[in-house]
């Protein structure tokens, strides 16, 4: 695993152990022109003039001309959140009350949404403007952005701009914590991997009996609706969309428990075994559940898009059960199984597209020949040789995420933080034309290994190491400047009480307090 | 990596990329006959009887004729704690304060220490005893332990004895909360790597200027005299003993920057290059510093031992001064820099030895054949042949302290606490008397990657697998069990706020709650 410094006399300890050599790096971070702007905008310029910033003599206001006022509490919000995280220790401190502001201290951030309609009370969109230009060359700073999404990312700790995406797959509880972290690194897509194979937490009002049957516990470990209710409007007040994700065929195991009906029987010869397949595409019931159930969740979940799963779908148990295999023959299926997969991914996605939403699938779908809208994300997840599945999914003219590279749950010894910035995700063969279907990428984090006991340190700053990736220009590739700024930014993050693991050998002024 | 149940029907996802193949595993562990006791006891005999427990019919009490009564700090600290572990929940909730006790109740723990010298305010010892015998067949449960170190292990969740060491290092700072859990797991050393490269945090009241030049901080980073008396009295009412380690002559660089002379000038040709290397062997100032800074070590520490390192040592800057050439002309040590190293150390043992503390030293100063006090516990910790170092270590007649499989530093995907738990450590060639001279194994979590955001998720419940294999009976290996008892205990210790991080995919009752 390469490290960025020479090793310092006397070196670090206890590295060469059991095949692993650890490369050697300088023990506390170097200053970067860049301060610890993380992630890097597209374009910073470095002025002469420097101001200071003092809690006392600062204030965020409405610039004149703006379109979103007072009235707008998105905005009102976030000020309170940044002179919370700018000034939060200073002023508990109760330092320089009395001081006067001077000549050099910035006094005032105008925050100037120019576009008439600020999307104040709308959510963020895949197509949503988040640009944002930030000045600070008098004692008047001055922050533009057309949308209030641009004015979110234009906190004084960087400059800059960009609407690449990034994605984060989570399937832990509760997600508060994690999404106001998201927001302090511009990650602007919450992916909530919402049911999975072990525990369907989703309450649903049409179906009571899922979470009720299905969920870990059918109180201390369900998501109320409520409770999604604020999920989605606390990550909307940072201008990060949620899109929710409901992964069928395969990975269905707690659908089953409250569904009847729902899952294939598997069979153990000519007799039922007792345990249960994917979803049970054979039967018309299950297309009426399914409608049924998305159309719940097209009103729940405001995002434009909805994530249909259909990666890993196990084929044993319904080539198990005599009554798939008559289905197969009528259908003419002949032995294929990957056909049936398409007929009942056919029919879904049939299904989603009258609740007026577009669609998200992993990439086994696109791999299996479906037929897909033109518009469908594919989802490219499957490690080492992803770059060819990302030419073919382009050249096939469909709109892809990448998150192969950066499975955050892999993880190992040393700065693997490394490993993820160093991806470049337009690397693959292909025209312009396709490169630019790259909508943008997702740091993946499932939860085998993970609950809220480890995740907020597993995620940060490792997630941040993507952030960068891919919401910097793709020439910030300077691992050692990325080390020194990621480090600050680590520290910042902690100083906001959020326990972010070290990158190395190091120390913050303010440490981390809790357990 | 192995695990330890047969795939369930729809298994886990995305477990196959990049070469990690990932075997399958229940999603919920299964209840053990020993329900989730850990580490296991030496012996344990379940009866038919059973009785409940609830905090408003329970006491804890000093038995007639224990030979310590309320008195003993150390045991009314503990009847807190662990009535607090027990019922804190239930008590805060409220509920059946009005009930009475049945004929069901378990409403008394007798404790009874049964030597006349209960050790209540003296400091656990490598020679303590620590074993405990815990009835519960009628009402009123009894714990008998000679000493106070053996009640202080039988809390009402397990029942046994042993006496085996556990060490466990940990270079972070505040080591408050890691004690809490090490005593729940039955961990009895606090091996305390106090100081190292890059920082010094101890505070000297004889060299200041150490933690003043050579912390990451001189204020917000240094262990103050009271902070080391308080870690060293909140481990002493948990049984835990605090084996203080100040590392030399490698790893130094922290101790040169507040004492003048102390390190080795390196040169680079026939010039001193700026840099300096391990401490200076051949000034007699070197000698003097070290007397008085160990005689005010051995005033600081109360316990019998101190860890004097010896690890690592690189020879480079020693080869590149000519003041250090010449030295070893006169020495006649030829180009053997490992005889420099011995002078240095056999040196430091004997003003060691002037403290009355035994010490312990990391096995090269063993290999480099450097002259030992027969009590010195030599630390083995390369990894690879550990097995062979074992045996010749014991063949010499040392005392030995095995930590080579432990690291806990070193991370990989999936259940790594299986590797740590299927160590034999008397698994080397030797006789019975060598196999008596292993005094325990210790757990070591050096601090590259590791502060306080991370170190308990990444400790618990990784290092409570070394724990069972060092307290609990070598024939205790079977993983499944282990799986299902670690499981609850796991959730446990996240009951009682410790975010112990999941084996796998699961759920506790109680989530941890904070960040």
């Amino acid at each position: 695993l390469p490290h960025h410094k020479p090793r310092p006399p006397g070196g670090l300890r206890r590295h060469h152990v059991d095949g692993i050599v650890e490369e050697e790096i300088e023990f506390v971070a170097q200053p970067s022109k860049f301060g610890s702007l993380w992630p890097l905008p597209q374009k910073v310029q470095i002025s002469q003039v420097s101001f200071k910033l003092t809690g006392f003599s600062f204030n965020i206001v409405d610039a004149k001309q703006s379109s979103a006022g007072p009235s707008c509490a998105l905005l009102q919000d976030a000020y309170r959140r940044y002179y919370e995280y700018m000034f939060g220790n200073a002023k508990r401190s109760g330092k320089n009350k009395s001081r006067r502001a001077g000549p050099t201290d910035l006094t005032e951030l105008q925050v100037w949404i120019t576009s008439a309609d600020s999307d104040c009370d709308a959510y963020p969109s895949v197509k949503s403007d988040e640009s944002y230009e930030l000045t600070v060359d008098q004692p008047f700073a001055v922050l533009k952005a057309p949308k209030v999404w641009g004015a979110l990312h234009g906190d004084l700790f960087d400059f800059g701009k960009d609407t690449l995406l990034l994605y984060l797959l989570i399937p832990v509880f509760p997600p508060w914590f994690t999404q106001e972290t998201m927001a302090m690194n511009k990650i602007n897509v919450f992916h909530w991997h919402i049911v999975d194979e072990p525990s369907f937490p989703y309450m649903s009002k049409t179906f009571p009996q899922l979470s009720q049957q299905g969920a870990f516990h059918p109180y201390t470990h369900v998501y109320t609706p409520a409770d999604v209710k604020m999920v989605i409007e606390f990550a909307r007040l940072r201008g990060i969309r949620v899109v929710a994700e409901f992964d069928t065929p395969g990975h269905t195991q707690s659908w089953g428990k409250g569904q009847k009906d729902l899952l294939t029987p598997c069979y153990s010869g000519s007799k039922l075994s007792g345990s249960f397949g994917p979803v049970n595409p054979i039967l018309n019931t299950t297309y009426t559940f399914m409608t049924q159930f998305f159309k719940e969740v097209s009103t729940v979940f405001p995002d434009g898009y909805v994530h249909l799963g259909g990666d890993e779908v196990d084929f044993n148990c319904w080539k198990s059960n005599p009554n798939i295999t008559k289905f197969m023959d009528q259908q003419g299926f002949g032995r294929d199984y990957s056909k049936l997969e398409s007929f009942y991914i056919q029919r879904l996605l049939d299904i989603v597209a009258t609740t007026n939403k577009g669609y998200m699938v992993w990439q086994e779908v696109f791999d299996n020949g479906v037929k897909l809208k033109p518009d469908t994300v594919v989802h490219v997840w499957i490690g080492g040789r992803y770059n060819d599945e990302m030419s073919k999914v382009t050249a096939a003219g469909y709109p892809t995420l990448l998150s192969a590279p950066w499975y955050l749950d892999y993880i190992s010894y040393a700065q693997d933080w490394q490993n993820y910035y160093k991806v470049e995700p337009l690397s693959f063969n292909g025209t312009d034309a396709q490169k630019k279907l790259v909508i943008g990428g997702e740091a993946c984090l499932w939860g085998e290994y993970v609950d809220s006991t480890n995740v907020t340190p597993r995620l940060w700053p490792r997630a941040s190491a993507v952030a960068e990736r891919l919401w910097s220009s793709k020439d910030v590739r300077d691992v050692n400047d990325a080390y020194n700024r990621l480090s600050g930014h680590r520290c910042r993050m902690v100083e906001r009480g959020i326990p972010a693991e070290p990158l190395f050998t190091s120390y913050c002024p303010r440490e981390y307090r809790g357990v």
